[in-house]
């Protein structure tokens, strides 16, 4: 088997304290075990643009509109897509993102009330009609995440100090996330897996490999990787 | 007469050079002595975080997509119209504004190139509707323009020191807006007057004051004014 020309784009989602950061970790060093090319970025940051966007956004003294807030995410994101995501999988490459769409859609028309066809365009605008391969949603009961991200004992950045009833409406919308109604109701997000992240890390880590190998049943985790659009770029 | 509940956006435009900041300043200088209440605006900048964006927008040391650039442009604009542009409008104030969506179009779509629905819904996005009352375009031809430019003697920013290429998109776009076929399919932008640059700063302001004059012909410059469209917010 050749080489594929475009590798694949991973995205992991959920909402706070849902661990989509250690998943991903856990699932980027079996990729390296098995010596696949990979790159992880996240968002907002992955390029030196995006760093100083991040510390815009997340920096707790700034003062932000909710649609000023999100096209600093689009800008960053327009950025990453640009510098980072495409070349790495023009390289043939598994991108492994964490957060991407469904963040925006979950904190700025779930969390902000942003209308969504607003969103939904400024979003393609900043992508360039990008979909990802699939991305990976980490689910749990709204009241477990909150206490989850309590645990991590870290000063609280602006979009965590937002209010509960802020991320009870974020919250919510990650949940709806996961019905089969609203994904075919957004293509441009790309298919989505529901994964349970209750448990420990480990536990969550074989729900997510194994729902990684029901989407790619006849050659994962081993390279070539074959995407449903390998054609595309 | 009752004082007008909604002021009126006056937005200064025109390509390098074309002396829009210093005409702002002889009409802001106008009004102030007819004790019309004002307030003076630009972009990108204008709020503390537009400040933030401005630096990293016209920093030549920035390596910017242009989808990223114009999604920073917007973000700073939404934040101007939220916090500065809406609040003074309501308030009744003239507000006199360096730059807004002529020059997203001349830069972003004429300069880079994106496509113009894109930028379009973009920019609805961040202002949320918001019209001009009315656009004075400082016209001249390009290459008195660029020695303009020049001869201002500064360190070049970021985006003056995009090379000829991209100026000379830039002013054929501006040239555009002028064409009244341009501004019928753009109603978005508001009604745009066109006011020849050529000439020392206080010939063209008093151009501009008849341009102003011709607009409001009953009740320039003394307040109220009246606005097409006084019982918008």
């Amino acid at each position: 088997m050749t080489r594929p020309t475009r590798g694949l784009l991973i995205v992991f989602e959920g909402g706070e304290g849902a661990g989509k950061s250690t998943q991903l970790r856990h699932f980027a060093a079996m990729l390296e075990s098995q010596r696949v090319p990979h790159v992880c970025l996240r968002e907002p940051g992955g390029t030196p643009l995006g760093t100083e966007v991040r510390r815009i956004l997340l920096d707790r003294g700034s003062d932000i509109e909710p649609r000023a807030e999100a096209l600093l995410f689009m800008a960053s994101r327009a950025q990453l897509v640009e510098r980072g995501i495409r070349p790495a999988l023009a390289r043939g490459e598994i991108v492994l993102l964490d957060r991407f769409f469904l963040s925006t859609y979950a904190y700025q028309m779930g969390g902000h009330g942003l209308p969504e066809s607003d969103v939904r365009s400024a979003n393609e605008f900043a992508t360039g009609g990008l979909v990802p391969d699939l991305t990976v949603l980490l689910t749990f009961p709204f009241a477990d995440g909150l206490a989850r991200a309590a645990r991590r004992d870290v000063v609280h950045d602006r979009m965590e100090a937002m209010g509960d009833m802020f991320h009870e409406r974020v919250s919510a919308a990650f949940q709806d996330f996961s019905r089969p109604e609203w994904q075919r109701a957004h293509p441009e997000c790309g298919p989505i897996v529901a994964v349970d992240a209750l448990g420990a890390a480990g536990e969550v880590s074989v729900r997510v490999t194994t729902a990684l190998a029901a989407r790619w049943p006849t050659d994962f985790p081993s390279v070539p990787w074959t995407s449903g659009d390998a054609d595309a770029t």
